[in-house]
């Protein structure tokens, strides 16, 4: 099947807060802050900075039922997904299901950017949070 | 300063095995498989995969010593840290410090494959373990 994942679309960064945390990603990394949006679907606020083909993207609950809250709560703030770039996410899930991959998202769902995100279940991914994201 | 980051060198994964983490990455994501080697001065064994101008780096503890076994057994499998490739890694370093930023490494150390790389104290980047990563 075609849609191979060929590129880290963006790498998810749980924070607190993303005021208190973008002085990092802007003046010592030096990456350039693209955009900042309210995802109310996932319950965050988000910032995306510009690093090569790929982004940064900040979460930061805007209420204690978000789950970077509970994120945040179990583990601290930090890395906390990757998202691969796909066309067709589609079949591609289809595709996992058909593997016996388990998904958290059976269908995609709205994510940041309009994208259709969908995350594959960490018990299918050696504990890794894996996003895949399809950019329209 | 010039040498800007910008492009995600690799995604650090820690896991158990690497034999038992492969068949997600390579099968279920489609990546291929560049290397496997093993760094004794980390007390890792590692393997690189392609994903576009990235790579997934799956980082395993060669023993109870390495601090990926450290990691494992706090925070158990997942995301490890985020590599940014830098040019003249370090003038970076200095720079850093001089902006007040704590450093895991006050100067380079040899890393997989020959890099020179260098670890931000994650107190410096609201709990992201982030490297600088310098290819020669």
């Amino acid at each position: 099947m075609e849609g191979n994942a060929k590129r880290i679309d963006h790498i998810g960064i749980a924070v607190y807060s993303i005021e208190k945390a973008l002085p990092f990603y802007e003046d010592v990394l030096q990456l350039k802050l693209l955009a900042i949006e309210e995802v109310d679907s996932q319950g965050v606020r988000v910032a995306f900075l510009e690093i090569g083909q790929s982004k940064i993207e900040l979460l930061e609950p805007l209420s204690e039922k978000s789950p970077i809250f509970s994120f945040l709560k179990k583990k601290g703030e930090g890395i906390h997904h990757i998202a691969v770039g796909v066309s067709n996410i589609d079949a591609r899930i289809e595709e996992l299901k058909a593997k016996g991959v388990q998904m958290v998202h059976d269908k995609a769902v709205e994510g940041a950017g309009g994208a259709h995100i969908a995350f594959i279940h960490p018990k299918s991914a050696n504990g890794a949070l894996v996003e895949f994201c399809e950019k329209k």
